[in-house]
């Protein structure tokens, strides 16, 4: 009950004297240290349950770390209005793929189809044309003048919203555009996988990113964007200060998903399950939190309610498919039915 | 009840102390201000209740507006002869698709052939080769000697029906190509998306049009055709006398599709829903019309059908699929089950 | 009841006082003229009634004219043996496509291996490579040196059945192609489409095909092969005379579809609904009769089986699809639920 | 019961005396002899019931030689850890296919995929490149430099396991490729098909298969391997010695499957069913068995497991689809509900 003896609740304990449980039954809130990898032994599941706290006395409360829950996702949907078009749901480009990685661009625009987006188009290496075309008909296809990677961009006025990444690879010529592409950005965009390993590697581009763009790094990832981290408490530091430095929305993948503002608040994950550690999960993710954001919400909360979606599409395949044959392409099938779970 | 205070049944009042209704019950018939999107803030939802008007008396009030109702719908479909065969279902020519719009050729396609032609030849691009005879194996491939437009076009004496449009550019050379075909064009023909903008930027061309020919411009496309409009009743007024003009029938995709014969008659629709917002839907709605026509139904028929078809697969997905994930091949996927619903 | 007065039992009435019926109720067996399209206006339906006439009786009777049931079809299936393997179910070679027509191609492989084959090979112009590997992953695929048609055969010796002609095209090269293959084969094949066009033009070969070879004509396609029918009896006497003249089995293709066998018998099939009116359609029941074939069926089983198992599918995929989306790949997907349908 | 009189417990008896039994009720454990395809006349069905044996007395008894329960395979599942990502689950290669049999790259990557794999890398030619990537868009591709077999290998230090062998063919440039693979291979890597006939074909390359390497070959394949067999009994003895002589696990398919493990025990398996005599049948066990290997299962029990699930598969998707329609695809489909039912 609350927390086991031994265990602190918002820090690292480092003392081997820790109470095992198997079940944690907390008060009110889940405590910050249920949701550290470093104490999976000593919390194998648990559940808080409401004591009826004061409300007003919960507001007054100075926090910085929430725990999504799916009233506020649902209190955001607006349904479609009656006369709206495609051009209100937005123009979203994918930018994407490289020769041996197309995958990746097809997962990521199956996804933001399925989220939102009212028009669609790919950006991709001469090699994916066909490929694009056949898996993604209702997208539109640009195609790169090189065959294998993209070292250009095309004249982006016409779109909405820009999602880049997922399998560019971290050439040269990749680098040079991305590059140049921030130069000329000016609205928040979603930066994902490989776009971000070339921010590591060229730290000054990070101050030309659009404020309040959105960047959805895995831990790896994110410690190549900002330092390595001693543990989960350290890592949560850097995420805030990250986060807060270049005022962008920073995804921070894992079993709890974090996402922290550019004012510094966390907000924390708890749909989703380990079936989806699987390749091209996280494109997937790229392309909901896309789709969200060009269909007119605002970045984070395209970013919150992207994240706890697609955890939920990886929930409920899970339930029908199991969690050792969940693919990256299951997440995508199931996003409708968890897109209805939430619609009122 | 009726209608709103301070809104007109027919036209639109710039004055700003209309009521605004959350639903409002109506007697007998909507009234035309119901279908308006100026209205949309004033009736946020409408039903029409029978309240016994004479059938006689209906009958004999003059109206050029309508609103489709499915038992109307039901009595023109004809079951199939058990002796009919593929030749009776006629031979449907589908002209579509360019370099890096080869999607929208495919959800043509296969509407078409969801929606009743028995035969189906697709006229693409070179490059659209491969990815047509995959995603549709049932449709046969001719292409164009161009591997990135549509240049020419084959001998269509062997076919009962064409469609064209969806995905071909308005490129130089596509536009000599729409220009030549319709000199020899000699029966209803459904025209779409780029071959309307070509026939905008050349209207002398709108003559050459067969007449009970079949137009599916969306309102912007359905601009560059007729010039701008002031209002929604200016807009259907337009709609009108274009199709009476050129002696074909107008189909203005939007939330109530109106549908113009060439008497000067609106049939306006009520099936679909906002998540059809989305692109590539318009493809699918052209290759179901072209589909009903080629398979024997009359062109008035054709596209009204196939509007409320259309709109009736979408309604079906989305309440499987929700209206954030629909996309345009989900109402491919659910025409069996639309059709099926008006079987009898 | 019996039969529509003024309607003959066995021939054409050209009489036009005939009683125009909605239903016929027979007894025992179905007459001849139920299956005549000449007489789709004075039969809408029919059943026929057991009245207990004495099975002795009926097997004395000569005839030469059957309605194929269920019961017999059922009675043919063996399960599978525990030990069997791939190579118990025999290895076919399907012969089909051309530039344009490679779906054809595919409907009949996708059809035999979901119709019992064993191994599967495909044998294509080179234009259909990634097409065939990328739909039937299951098949193997060969490719003529010819991009566009099939201009020479592979050794053949590996394969037990083979199956040539959906969408082939009746061209020079493949002509002379089947020509020389006709010299060497030597046991039952598969014969469709336009392989039969090419014999049409070239009777000669006739003599070549093998005893036992099964040919599935569509009207027009016999018309070619044995000359223009005056009414229904008469094609009906072509078709026996013929397939007695080159002693192979016969399929002609339509609403009661007529299998005849090298003796004259005609089977005809009562399954199977004008939805299936649709292109492609045909190149299914190819690879349905050569999976059949090729797994150890005799050739006048696979013949009468094939048709009766592809108009079930037919008939359970219309029942969830209807008759206007029914489309050849839909047949294919129910031929599974078909099968178990018979599994006994 | 107990056995048919006249058939031995565990050897050939070829006097033709036996009794042929319909279905033999056996005391506690099969015998042997049920499981030997001689005496399938004489055993048409059989079932094992348990008489109470004393538990202490069965482990005592000295036996190499038996049959899988669901109890054990369920016993091994472990549920994945709350905190685990994609690396958590291993990366595997897959180096399959050649010009025309691409499909059976495709069935290994994808059954692989719905196996556990957290990452995974088609190594192909180049001829596979866009059928690869389409088919499997969670799956990178890398490709060797020939367009038509493979040549080479990649540097293979970045994937924890290596599948080989589907597909590949035994041409002289793809034979001295895996020589001189071997040389570098030090870690359980899956043989199948062509790699098992090369393999046959250079038999001193047996002695550079890493120890608890993974061998699936089928009966044909199995004797190339280590000569011919006199009957069950003497392929068993063959099994076992082979499999202690290379410190390997041989998987030898069949109606039975024979899991053979380096110490010389053999665990028979009892799910599947003939359905699954069709081809890529093969190819989906070979991903199968990898993707339980490289997400971390022990060798003999990704042997032993991944028979045993792709057996429940065939026999799920059987149950829906019936064996006369069952293909290596439909295994791959029902993977998934074959996992949940161990689930626990």
């Amino acid at each position: 009950v609350d927390i086991p003896s031994g265990v602190y609740c918002d820090g690292i304990n480092t003392d081997d004297t820790k109470v095992h449980a198997d079940h944690v039954l907390s008060f009110q809130f889940p405590k910050a240290a249920f949701l550290m990898r470093e104490n999976a032994d000593f919390i194998k599941s648990w559940t808080a349950k409401d004591i009826g706290l004061h409300q007003q006395g919960i507001e007054k409360t100075q926090a910085d770390k929430y725990l999504t829950e799916e009233a506020e996702i649902k209190s955001w949907i607006a349904p479609r209005g009656r006369f709206s078009h495609k051009g209100t749901y937005g123009h979203l480009l994918v930018m994407a793929g490289s020769k041996g990685k197309v995958g990746a661009a097809q997962l990521t625009l199956k996804a933001a189809l399925k989220s939102g987006a009212g028009l669609l188009t790919a950006y991709v290496p001469t090699c994916a044309y066909e490929i694009i075309q056949l898996a993604v008909p209702e997208a539109m296809c640009l195609t790169d003048r090189h065959n294998e990677v993209l070292t250009d961009f095309p004249d982006f006025t016409a779109y909405k919203t820009i999602a880049i990444g997922p399998g560019i690879g971290t050439g040269a010529q990749t680098s040079k555009m991305l590059e140049l592409l921030l130069n000329q950005l000016n609205s928040p965009t979603v930066f994902d996988a490989d776009a971000l390993n070339i921010l590591s590697k060229n730290k000054g581009l990070l101050k030309a990113i659009p404020a309040n763009s959105i960047l959805t790094p895995h831990p790896k990832e994110f410690e190549r964007l900002a330092g390595k981290s001693d543990n989960t408490p350290d890592q949560w530091e850097k995420l805030k200060a990250f986060s807060i430095k270049y005022q962008v929305i920073t995804v921070l993948k894992g079993a709890y998903t974090a996402v922290a503002d550019s004012a510094g608040n966390i907000y924390f994950n708890n749909t989703g399950n380990p079936g989806m550690a699987t390749g091209g999960s996280g494109d997937v993710l790229t392309g909901v939190v896309a789709g969200l954001l060009v269909s007119g919400y605002a970045p984070i909360q395209a970013a919150r309610m992207g994240v706890y979606i697609h955890g939920l599409a990886g929930d409920l395949a899970a339930a029908e498919i199991g969690t050792m044959s969940l693919s990256a392409s299951d997440i995508v099938n199931y996003l409708g039915k968890a897109f209805l779970t939430l619609a009122h």
